[in-house]
């Protein structure tokens, strides 16, 4: 296995955030890594970002993809976590340094030293194309820590948005302690929403869910949630001033967090998980200290509970709504995206088309 | 009392930033309102952005001023709360709705009728000049519900600056509950940031002060800080990440807010009191999402928490540092405040040299 893995993938080839075939090499099955053929991948508004190169200059070509299932089909020799045919996911990351007090306390995302790689466009000198390749392509080599096992009682298919979008809601959900009863706010309702909402069902709280879109009030209330909320105008937030018991946000873009915060009760908490442009977003100060909210930002999670995430969903059929692709789709898979056309389902890429 | 008050004071007449003398009325004392005869004013730096037109438009004269104490001349034949020779304080605000579930729940600063009446400024028909006028100046006549008792073990110079200093500084810190051996952090030393220091510090904190000048290291460390960390630069916050229990900060301009929340332990909370021009703060979420710490903001307190720091400081000898001053030095003191060259102190002005 000291030979480089052929790939075939869909890469962009520069900011024009369109992607086309590209057939590239990924690094040997080392002794800690396995190879995964991939069944499906999911598409990420963040694939998009950042091929675009909305969140820094990238290096062409780069393959995205961070939501990916597939079937080991190597491993390398100290590997014990998986054997070959095991069904395993990928998602937001495929290396830390695996020993500082982040990396061995499973948050290798907050890696202290830095040292955690993303998993496509990030420096890579184990890679023969010097960046991460992402999971729009046909296999991949990852170290095993960083695959989790996909159970059996969960289609791989649904199990892929899991990986990114499902963790991103999961591990805000789980900090903030939500129960039966609760009074939850969900802001935005695409990829993310919609898993945060069914989470949220989940744990028997009361789900109410915040759209700029009225047409998809229908496909929200089959979600679950007790109410819709269609703000096309802020003021429609304020029956609902201090409501809530939390409230996540999946919007992407610099919203008036403040008017959002205030349907939150006093003292209660507010998370942001959509990643706007730049990472920055603008609060007014004035408006915080009216709803005395907490603000806060998460990013994904660590492996563990990426690992504990896709057990839940699969344990409690819970299940992301998809569209199922082909490679060829994908530039008007990302144009309905762009646009906001593409409702709340995840796109997800058959891996056989690559 | 049907006849309106005559008032000496200091008021901007544009947006200069200069202030000069102005006489000029009060509304009669109502039945439920008090007069109170100025003995000490004392300077924020609010008075200062608000004159400027930093934070809206304003109507000149205006006479600035919000941290007010003195004597009470003359009562309202409904008032109860006070006679004739009591010690007397007005802050921030001087009115409100007094009936919503805000306004009877000790939370008339955040009026859910957007009634409340800042001190000066503010649209107010009562006012023989159409707007409130503050307390650079003789006199003031204010709804006695709105002033509260400074006790007589505290002097009235040093009574004043706890108005709002005190009040937006101890409102954040009981509701973080801080208790002996939490570690408390006060970003910005300045008028708030020195008395949040001697208010953590008399609630047996350890108190780390983090400031941008060296040269206040030695007054700093004289007001019983544990630790004085000069951030000329932002990697000087590295060692202390996530050390910290809590965080105020009194950074009153735009400035790296996740790098600060960095050294508060996860899932801690961080506040912010000093409001900047147009009250917008930018956050990276990114940052925020990796120190996991929780933004909130606060704005000055209700009139049971005014009176209750008061009351706490005489109690417990908690003296703002002050530097009198008299009326004809008040733009000197503006420009040293502008400049940031006048140290942590309150200016205070004499209520005599109006
Ligand atoms: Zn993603
Ligand atoms: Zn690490
Ligand atoms: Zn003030
Ligand atoms: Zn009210």
């Amino acid at each position: 296995m000291s030979t480089n893995i052929k790939s075939r993938g869909y890469a962009a080839k520069d900011t024009s955030g369109v992607l086309s075939p590209w057939e590239f090499e990924r690094r040997p099955v080392g002794d800690n890594d396995i190879l995964i053929d991939i069944k499906f991948a999911s598409i990420c508004h963040s694939d998009i970002h950042q091929m675009k190169g909305d969140w820094g200059t990238q290096q062409y070509p780069q393959v995205p993809g961070h939501e990916i299932v597939g079937i080991v089909a190597a491993v390398g020799k100290n590997v014990t976590k998986f054997k070959i045919g095991d069904r395993a996911g990928v998602g937001c990351m495929v290396d830390s340094c695996m020993t500082c007090e982040s990396c061995t306390h499973g948050e290798e995302h907050h890696c202290d030293n830095g040292a955690t790689v993303f998993t496509y466009g990030a420096p890579d000198k184990t890679s023969p194309t010097g960046i991460t390749q992402g999971g729009y392509a046909n296999n991949i080599v990852v170290r095993d820590h960083f695959a989790v096992h996909i159970p059996e009682h969960i289609s791989l298919e649904k199990a892929a948005p899991l990986l990114c979008a499902g963790i991103t809601t999961y591990s805000p959900l789980m900090n903030a302690k939500v129960k039966q009863g609760d009074k939850i706010g969900v802001a935005g309702v695409g990829g993310l929403g919609h898993i945060a909402i069914k989470l949220a069902v989940s744990k028997g709280a009361e789900v109410y869910a915040f759209t700029s879109s009225a047409k998809k009030t229908e496909e929200i209330l089959a979600l679950g949630v007790k109410e819709v909320i269609v703000v096309d105008d802020i003021a429609k937030l304020k029956p609902y001033k201090g409501k809530l018991d939390y409230m996540i946000s999946t919007i992407p873009i610099q919203y008036d967090v403040a008017a959002y915060t205030s349907v939150v009760k006093r003292n209660g908490h507010f998370t942001q998980v959509g990643m706007p442009i730049g990472f920055n977003i603008t609060l007014n100060n004035l408006g915080l200290s009216i709803s005395r909210v907490n603000y806060n930002a998460s990013l994904i999670g660590g492996i563990p509970e990426t690992q504990e995430v896709v057990d839940y969903c699969a344990d409690n059929n819970i299940f992301p709504d998809t569209q199922l692709i082909k490679a060829e789709e994908i530039n008007e898979a990302w144009e309905k995206i762009i646009k906001n056309e593409s409702g709340h389902k995840r796109f997800v890429i058959d891996g056989t088309s690559f």
